[in-house]
């Protein structure tokens, strides 16, 4: 275990928990020897479903937990009552250093709350983003954030999403530099918020060393015209609902065509291993595996509708950064951040 | 002509105009005798075209404009130098009388600066909101508005927007009594901006009648939950550009799957009718025909890239709407609306 990786799981968060969760670590863990899981839940559920995944077994130690949380508890009352859950122990192990990453599919508001109240932010960030990723035209994937963990995001805010959304793609994508940009309504200098403007501004005088390619619109996020988009967590979780409900329009449509007639029946029928990698490729769980980036800890969310290969994405994800120097990379882009910030004040109060 | 309509048209505006104005007119014309058009533009261009379609020209009026604004032309650019120009003149003629409604698949921002500078707001608007429709997974079009008219908008602006947005879906798609949202990123009523907690309260405490139905999320867009989807327009553009962007990259991925291989090529063959429903569905064109609302006169602005059928649905839309009370009931709501607002300030006052 010295080089190894720990992944400290949520046994029972996700909508068909644990079941996908077993079957996930069961697909991550097969052919690969550098993995170990804390499985935190109920330990004779846990322990009966091991029984069916020898790979998982082998690698996996149940950590009893009495309790889970309900995919609607609300975050307050999950900092309250939670105590001694599943979820709540298995950020806890993140914590006290037994894991290198926590992964849950469950409830993402008590875990986001959870995961603040244990972990606390890191020095230089102001509040944590929640990052993931999004099919993009060019054949890769685009990270955006934030998606909800907060409402509004001033300028300061934005370039340390920027910061933390580009480490994020580096170390999943494998791209060395990531080309990052702003979510605004135009590609111009002078259109949208003031705050992104402000950003804007922010990363380019820091000298913030970052691919920075200032706007892009909503329909670049589709194209892949940057690896990361950043924006605020009201317009980001807004655009990638927006974009998932429209890709579900599309497949439920396409499903329909298919079926209308015996005729449509036999062309899917022939086209059928062609739709199946289309199918593959727009599959939310093939990129499953969403951050909450800025916390002293890293800690990954799956889907609550994932299965289990959805689910090993996620560990995948979660393996990913924690093998990467993403935390060195963000502390040295929030360093000259802070002493930009510091030295545009002392001339502002010289002036 | 007592009791036609009259479409005043900008000749020149698009990305293939004037030959898809034209053969837009054509089809719009096609066995119905309530439209006649104002033609703005090059006389002899515009000659040309109408000779090849009979129906056009039998309805059409050419008004020869010397000058064209350019789609890369900005808005206080097109205002210093846009008199004269075909959309400049296409506008004039609705504030004259001369025309019901002006159509033009020109340069938006030149469209709406000329439009705002012409026709001015109608009384009880504070911003025109630019609106659009979006397809639905019930079969039917969401409308949405603002699209980017604004990039921001308080909450008595959000009810402004959902008293215009109700009416042009009353108009376009027929229903007696549209259910009315705002977006947010929930649905609970503490969730989101201040402005749309703001906006969700006045409408319900105006009395402003309109089916309110409180806050949707992103994916409801596509999912049709209500018929009439209510924003800002920073946020709106981004949604709806999120949104055709996915629904451009999944039918990129559904055309090169179909021709990734001799048996899947055969296999589209066989389906393709199915197909060409679904293309016609999702096809930009079908729903065509974006409305600048809350000014004192109709303008309907069409996609830049749109074909012949495309134009004839903006057409379509104008048409619609000319013909209908949108402006009484728009009136009606906003008269409630500034009742409860003076009201309030009273009160306000007085406590």
């Amino acid at each position: 275990m010295a080089d190894g990786l720990v992944l400290s799981i949520d046994g029972m968060g996700g909508d068909s928990a644990p079941e996908i969760v077993v079957e996930g670590i069961e697909i991550a863990a097969r052919g690969r020897s550098d993995l170990r899981f804390l499985i935190h839940g109920d330990a004779v559920r846990l322990g009966a479903l091991l029984e069916r995944y020898p790979s998982a077994k082998s690698v996996s130690e149940i950590v009893p937990a009495e309790r889970s949380i309900a995919m609607d508890v609300k975050p307050s009352q999950a900092l309250r009552q939670g105590k001694g859950s599943s979820l709540w122990n298995a950020v806890a192990a993140v914590e006290t250093g037994q894991a290198h990453a926590v992964v849950s599919a469950g409830n993402t508001g008590a875990y986001m709350a959870i995961a603040m109240f244990r972990l606390r932010t890191m020095e230089g960030v102001h509040r944590p983003a929640l990052a993931a990723r999004w099919p993009a035209a060019n054949g890769g994937y685009v990270a955006m954030l934030d998606l909800g963990a907060n409402v509004t995001a001033d300028g300061q805010q934005l370039v340390e999403f920027a910061i933390m959304g580009e480490a994020f793609q580096r170390a999943v994508s494998g791209k060395a530099r990531p080309s990052v940009a702003l979510l605004n309504v135009g590609a111009e200098d002078l259109k949208g918020h003031e705050e992104i403007r402000a950003a804007a501004r922010l990363v380019r005088d820091a000298g913030v060393d970052i691919d920075f390619k200032g706007f892009v619109e909503g329909d670049d996020i589709s194209k892949g015209t940057v690896d990361v988009v950043v924006t605020d967590g009201f317009t980001g979780n807004i655009a990638i609902k927006t974009g998932e409900g429209t890709a579900r329009l599309m497949g439920q449509l396409l499903r329909e065509a298919l079926t209308s007639s015996p005729l449509a029946k036999l062309g899917a029928l022939i086209a059928y291993p062609a739709l199946a990698k289309l199918r593959k490729r727009m599959d939310p769980g093939s990129f499953n595996g969403a951050l909450f980036l800025g916390l002293n800890g890293l800690v990954v969310k799956s889907h609550g509708s994932a299965n289990g290969p959805g689910f090993a994405a996620a560990l995948e994800v979660a393996a990913k950064m924690a093998r990467s120097h993403y935390r060195e990379e963000i502390a040295r882009n929030l360093e000259r951040l802070s002493q930009a910030s510091a030295s545009a004040s002392t001339q502002g109060a010289a002036g």
